[in-house]
């Protein structure tokens, strides 16, 4: 008996293909979780069933949504005259968190990246050009990645023909942040977008 | 809206109780979740309740099983008169990989914590005692952690008043340890426990 049994084994593989979780990770997990009760271990296991019952992408921005519209599309109240572009779901969360944005959002779904063959019709683009309207503020609030600043890049240009105010994240030290421990990237870009005090 | 629905609440909430997942890791593994067919999300939600609904104790050594009794106990092979006392169910994997040992097992359950408020009585200790018998000999292979120790130690003193021979796993360089790295305490082990040529 060298090998485990094969319930064990199918959980082991499953928790590795989750991000971030090699199989020494997933074996551990795996002994854990059978070392829990019944009901403690079905409450995960149902929770992962339910959130993918109940949540769904939003049918204007494609955030998550419990309902076919998510709240923040259905708010009367925003501003329909900024629109936001994020990678990820989560993305919205992180500016509503902040209480200070009050336009819509765009979830792109993800970043062009060639090598791993997502391109521009892999991403929420289409239905991002249909919600443009003439004298518009797009916001690109990609990742500052490789990759996020490809994206934005490419928007820019498709935006370009559009009446719309294209703009960008600022880039720069952030809030708290020590001189000493800043990257040179960051640096230059601080100095590049210096403003009157 | 700057918190998430319900059901991602309650997924993040699951995930984080695993050991070694915080809130943030919790977090990028329901988004990715997400992201991920319902068929695949399906495959790890049954993987959680069917490792708990198949694997069970092994009614004699305490070790994982998919029926009452595990293979190695039933196995009439091995040699009874040596038991292999370790803390988890895995541990006992651990040894069967090497192929060497083809003795019997007994699982501990745990070690003695205070601490944590395991005491003896917690441990599958009593069960380990019924299944003593006179000229056995009794490996003590909980880890070389503090509470492992501790855990031998106590064993040893029970197992004192048995007609049994008490072994330990032995201390040392491990086999392509380079002297440069290893710590003190190891060293001092070795150096102890030299054996001539």
């Amino acid at each position: 008996m060298n090998s485990f049994p094969e319930s064990i084994n199918d959980l082991i593989e499953e928790f590795s293909r989750l991000p971030g979780i090699g199989r020494k990770t997933a074996q551990r997990l795996t002994f854990y979780i059978l070392k829990q009760n019944t009901d403690k271990v079905n409450l995960l296991s149902n929770a992962l069933s339910s959130v993918k019952l109940r949540i769904k992408d939003c049918s204007i921005c494609h955030g998550i949504s419990e309902k076919d519209y998510c709240p923040i599309c259905l708010d009367s109240r925003r501003d329909k005259n900024v629109l936001c572009v994020v990678e990820n779901p989560q993305d919205v969360f992180v500016f509503e968190k902040t209480n200070s944005f009050k336009g819509m959002y765009h979830v792109l779904g993800g970043v062009l990246s060639p090598l791993d063959g997502i391109g521009p019709e892999d991403l929420n683009i289409s239905s991002l050009l249909l919600r443009i309207q003439s004298g518009m503020e797009v916001v690109l609030a990609t990742n500052s990645s490789v990759e996020g600043d490809t994206t934005s890049l490419y928007l820019t240009k498709i935006l370009e023909e559009k009446d719309v105010k294209v703009t960008r994240l600022a880039r720069g030290l952030p809030v708290g942040g020590d001189l000493d421990y800043i990257d040179e990237a960051t640096l230059i870009r601080a100095m590049e977008g210096r403003t009157s005090v």
